[in-house]
């Protein structure tokens, strides 16, 4: 069998995650049934993430084995034409027998947009966090600092998705301002369930002077979720990046 | 009475246009109910503009005549936090009592998007066209520069939309490429209906040869609409400036 590996975009507003469910409809789904049809077999897809209802993707990999002879270029031509506009197949490629889009994953990059602009932007409603309350975006960027490196990150963790192990590293947590678009930019080896969203929404605490500057390493050692600020919506966030060996 | 003067922007995608109706959504459906509600009165909104369904608006202008002494401040502060997110009031100022948001408007600009990038972005579905298949820009441009001046553009108006005089002046038709975007700016005294999308479509023809690159002239002076090209789709098209003296 061949074992493909797909690279795709999404825009998260319509769909409950990339996850298959079976009473709402996810990314997965929707790309199982279109993909079913254009091999004329039963697919299984492997996503390199599950993402939240309303979180999008500029980049998410997933891999699949199948028995058809389709070449790559027909794959990826004919499974845009039938997936709706807002999925779109950026490329597709033979991968090795044990290659598997999360297994073999070994970081991702997300990115958190915020527009700060005063008045609401009809065109990114559901793209991005509207905060027009003042974002110090220098003093969230030296705070930020305190989220890299490897850290048990229980206190970044939304209580439904503790594990055994909540250690996990972060390279960096990049801020960037661009006019009235500010991005969060975080790369890690692995992230725990909301950890970005709890992240970004224990910034904006930070920001509006309910928790201390430097009060993020206090939060980390307490082992606490109730320490950390609020979850962050989730039309904020991108996976943005996903990284292979 | 207060005759007040209102800059708003809004996505088009969920909307039957501008224009009131009975049986569908237009902008000022949503925007007459939820002003009643606001000002505690009946209120009839002029619009710069009829727009299409699923035509955007950066900055579109109407005027109203109300009895309310409410502050321009509060009036957009509340109708903000009333609409949905898709429709922002960006500002509001007391205007002189003959003022009509289109009776008094002397030109507009609007601006036509397109996305050329080779695989489709699911974050501009429904923001600009996709157009894939390799676009001149610099053809496009130099002959997009028939169309300024003042014509008789009985060929670039839907045949629904014929009046007794169709005779408008274009000041500037401008294209601008950053990127993978393309986008078309367009002034002018007035507009037929559908003429943009009809100039941006015979702009495509010529983009394929199916109408030579110095056909437009021929194109006005028939008279015809089957002369000029299709009507390119509405998800492309912004009113972007609307200017009064």
């Amino acid at each position: 069998m061949r074992n493909l590996k797909v690279y795709m975009s999404y825009r998260g507003t319509r769909y409950h995650g990339f996850q298959r469910q079976d009473n709402a409809v996810g990314i997965q789904n929707v790309l199982e049934r279109m993909m079913g049809k254009l091999l004329n077999e039963q697919v299984t897809v492997n996503g390199c993430s599950r993402t939240d209802t309303g979180v999008h993707a500029n980049e998410f990999c997933f891999s699949f084995l199948t028995n058809s002879t389709i070449p790559c270029k027909n794959f990826v031509r004919g499974l845009n034409s039938m997936l709706p506009e807002d999925i779109a197949i950026i490329s597709c490629e033979e991968a090795p027998e044990d290659f598997h889009a999360r297994f073999s994953c070994v970081a991702k990059e997300y990115v958190y947009k915020i527009c700060i602009s005063e008045s609401k932007n009809p065109f990114m409603s559901d793209l991005a966090l509207h905060y027009p309350y003042g974002l110090d975006t220098e003093l969230i960027a030296r705070s930020a600092l305190d989220f890299v490196g490897t850290h048990d990150f229980t206190s970044f963790c939304g209580t439904a998705g503790l594990k055994e192990d909540n250690v996990r590293t972060i390279e960096y947590f990049k801020v960037e301002k661009d006019e009235n678009l500010v991005k969060l930019l975080v790369k890690g080896n692995g992230f725990l369930y909301n950890m970005i969203r709890i992240m970004v929404g224990t910034l904006i605490y930070i920001n509006e002077g309910k928790i201390p500057p430097d009060g993020i390493p206090q939060i980390i050692a307490a082992l606490d979720r109730t320490q950390a600020g609020k979850t962050a919506p989730p039309h904020g966030l991108y996976l943005n990046k996903v990284f292979y060996e």
